[in-house]
């Protein structure tokens, strides 16, 4: 039974809580924080047998605790990930993995010197199943090698607090990774096309129109449509050589009624990537179980798409296209 | 912690353990047995704190196990079910509940005695995301009164021991289940038909199509084909009388390959339904805690499905229309 | 350039003598005739170098009349058929070939005598192209040999003369026919099975379950709703013994807006089948080119579809299943 | 009966005479020429009535003929055009409507002169019943005004004689054509990206990505895949402020047989777009009956086009966004 520690007990915090106390099997969270710590007391409140510390390094050296999962707010993650590092212990970070590129490469760079995995970034596209049987088709060659791929990422609506360059670090961020998952090669450069402006947005750039260029010369374009009212809807085809594939339509119900064939569309990602969440936690705790590594997006995967990310608001800012320079990849995150 | 023991560690009993254990949260498997009392103690050598009894009813006494999950051979359920509820334990028992309508009619008899819900029966359709959200619709009123509902039920093959009227008591009897929850009514009659036979199917007879009746004049056909090779399928259409409701197709990925638009066919019923398993033990789990009640399959849906399953055995073997005569309903049963 | 009378002037008349003047190619309409003159002469007055006659006998005398075309009301069928024959003229007649099976069985025996198919009769969905593709399908053995087929009829609904067995003898004939090709096997016993009524029908009773077994042991089922709101929608799927193939949804354009994924559906007919017609004529006019022989529905077709026609509605009628018993079919309707 | 006369009689050509004489109503060919006189002298021999000229001026000027239907090679489409132009007769000219932007203008400016609609040009796909439906629904509102296009356009192979910019003036172009019309606006600028190559095309730059702008400042992109092996495929989907609608699949039929659905794919152009060539032709011919206007796609179409053609080619040339600039359009060319 792995014991977690959970820092940062707000919305999504609360929700990785329910899922390892009412969905997962083989975990416990014996410890959380917060930066309120009401909000930690009432959240442990609920939980018999889960201790409440002052801090997140206090709960990172609690012997109880065997892994950190970070879900305070994005600016600490580097602290309490650097933090887990120095003690040994495997981390589950939500995205971003930090919020610059340097402090990405710090992680990188501290956890090269462990020498071993121990930390994982919160991607969860890569545990979504249309994602995984899209790439296990890529991966079959059944459609030749992929020269292109089309992705669109549209929400109904966005909150208030959702600025022009959200569309590419809170939004687009995830077919960043995926794309680098899904063809297992770098991203070189970034473009981003802006469009007719949607009535929907206020005052908002919506939509945008993201262009990536990868290492062995793949272009991969990503719609981003962040009000387009009509739910929440994420589509991807790569182009092969032979053919494409395409995240199908997943519909469980069709309905015939008024002159039309109806499917019905989700309202937000909880409801389309719910079970991508499950996946995720289940196969990290499994994965740690007797001192195993874990086998999700690691450090390098969360420095790459801050790098990807900061070079695609360049290309926004600037309506230019942005070139993106990694550092050299430490050997820690060879491919297996 | 629901403190759960398993009777019966055979293909499926291995599988709920495995469930229990690796995949679903707030239950802990404290306890087994087996008729083959070494496959018991293998199965339990790989959990830690696992006790095996010498029988289901040694299992059932233990203090250390709060519910009970069935799934020896079928002519014993009615045995360990009937122990359980006099022992005022919890119950889950693998489809059928007994092998009998007389066998069933005891244990409904004895849960009324009992005066409260003990028992939940396996049939795990009910659980079925595509299932639910079609449910949903009828339930809507979308659709209007349902009038009538298309079903299909293809196997890509079966077993050795499939015989003759397998298709109607193992494989047909979901959609037995299934239909009486989607109409909220009782199945008032069956006929079954018989095709030209395929010959895949060796001597059997394959397919058959099972027509029945409902309580307020539905109709509801079912097509059983179980050496239909192209794979795992099943396929249900309400016929409302605004329009019609039918189960989606669920598609994961579409290729575009060699003059084709393709998109994958489960293999076989652990594909299709490995969640709605999932979802069922956990709903029944989480149904529990704090002395609460099951909200599944109840013994009355057992007996009834066994009721129409015998109905539509002779219907198969006399060629003609069959009625169904349930006892009357006990008022435990009464819907919410 | 096939010279054509159309004897029949009513809706369907003027819709053919539409589709030969301004669609199809090699035909032109050289006579109209009608119970009523004055609507044949209204006709023929936007036609240049069309005449009226005053009597179908006196169309199919008139030596600038290659082709008859026969659009009159049903119980005329029969005499002016007769009459083509008997002038030696090709024939096309709209549904039904006669109103009763003796009628019909008349042709037969005319044409049969006459040495050579002089008769087509309006079956439009053996020219439908996704009727086609799927008679394709199952003729090229990919599904194995056919042993079930699953029809539904649906209508939004009908019109206030539309009586209980009009839903065989106008509906359903389509299935009928269409079955019967599709197999390329005679029809051998039907069933009618009666559900709960649809609201929308009035006193009708819709919907009907129709059972129809074949010469080779196959059983096709046929939803037939009449009133069922949402729109037209045909139905095919034939269940082989390695798999299933079905008609299409034919779907020119998605839409997504307001959390559902939508696609249109035909008002009627005339929507889902227009090229069908357009087809099926232009064919006919093609195959005569020459001298040839029309390839299309034969008298015998109309026939057997007749009889099919009078059982089903026997069965209606009694509750009971009904066998089919057709006379020896003449040597000149041998399959190729 | 439009008498048709045609330049060229090669593989369009004789298509366009095998559609106007066996498939449409309303025309006869009267006359036809070719640079080989030989062929159009075979090409007459199977139509009676068909007169061979020997140039296509003479075509033009025989009374036989009311409308020059040229499908002769690119570089004489111009000497043709303005030909029937100056003798005042309606052109159907295949695209494109010249070779250069010079002298598409003159033609322009020759219709302008002549001060009425003469000329129609071969965009077919504004025929196409599935553009038509997505048009449709564009124009109903149904997804707030239009933003974004996502447009595919692929070919599972290409002749020999295929270029690196036969890509944007063989094939885009039909695109280039279709937005302008979808959107009911004009192109200014475009820009090509090249993704890695495709090993099927040989040495030839495939697939492309062509991105273009719109007055209203919608951005439409399009992947040009002309070697993409699985077959015949044209995409496209508008993205709306509230929804989006896209071309739908038009499957005939589904078969499921080994583990997968699978639906035809055409294999080239003819299959997917045979009935808008039909479409195209006979509402040409519909609309010249009494003298009327072609309403198709006019000389200013077939000039923008053009146009827009050129910078696209410049943009693939120089890795570029170039602007586009119309001269001003003639009042000839205001929408109705």
């Amino acid at each position: 039974m792995l014991k977690a520690g959970v820092i940062g007990t707000g919305m999504i915090g609360q929700d990785h809580i329910r899922r390892m106390t009412t969905v997962l099997a083989g975990v416990t969270v014996t410890a959380v924080t917060d930066v309120d710590l009401e909000v930690a007391k009432r959240v442990a409140g609920g939980l018999p047998g889960t201790v409440v510390h002052g801090s997140g390094e206090d709960l990172i050296a609690d012997p109880a605790v065997d892994a950190v999962v970070v879900c305070s707010w994005g600016p600490t993650h580097e602290r309490y990930v650097l933090a887990a590092i120095a003690a040994g212990k495997q981390v589950f970070c939500e995205k971003p993995l930090a919020t610059t590129e340097r402090a990405c490469r710090r992680i990188v760079e501290a956890e090269s010197a462990a020498g071993r995995r121990l930390v994982q970034v919160g991607y969860m596209r890569r545990y979504d199943g249309a994602y995984r049987a899209l790439k296990a088709v890529v991966d079959s060659g059944a459609i030749g090698t992929p020269l292109m791929m089309h992705c669109a990422h549209r929400n109904a609506g966005v909150p208030a607090f959702y600025e022009k360059e959200s569309a590419i670090t809170d939004t687009a961020v995830h077919e960043i990774d995926m794309v680098r998952w899904m063809f297992g090669e770098e991203i070189t450069a970034a473009r981003v096309l802006v469009p007719r402006r949607n009535r929907n947005g206020g005052g908002l750039q919506d939509p945008l129109f993201l262009i990536l260029e990868l290492t062995g010369g793949a272009i991969v374009d990503v719609e981003i449509s962040v009000n387009i009212r009509y739910g929440y809807d994420i589509r991807g085809e790569v182009i092969g050589e032979d053919g494409t594939a395409a995240l199908g339509d997943l519909t469980p119900v069709t309905v015939r009624t008024a002159r039309h064939l109806t499917a019905p569309i989700p309202s937000d990602w909880r409801e389309r990537f719910a079970s991508a969440y499950d996946v995720e936690l289940q196969e990290w705790i499994d994965s740690l179980a007797g001192g195993g590594t874990p086998a999700g997006p690691s450090a390098w995967d969360g420095y790459a798409a801050a790098v990807v990310s900061d070079a695609s608001v360049a290309a926004l800012r600037t309506g230019s296209r942005v070139e993106v320079t990694l550092m050299p990849r430490p050997a820690l995150y060879d491919p297996a």
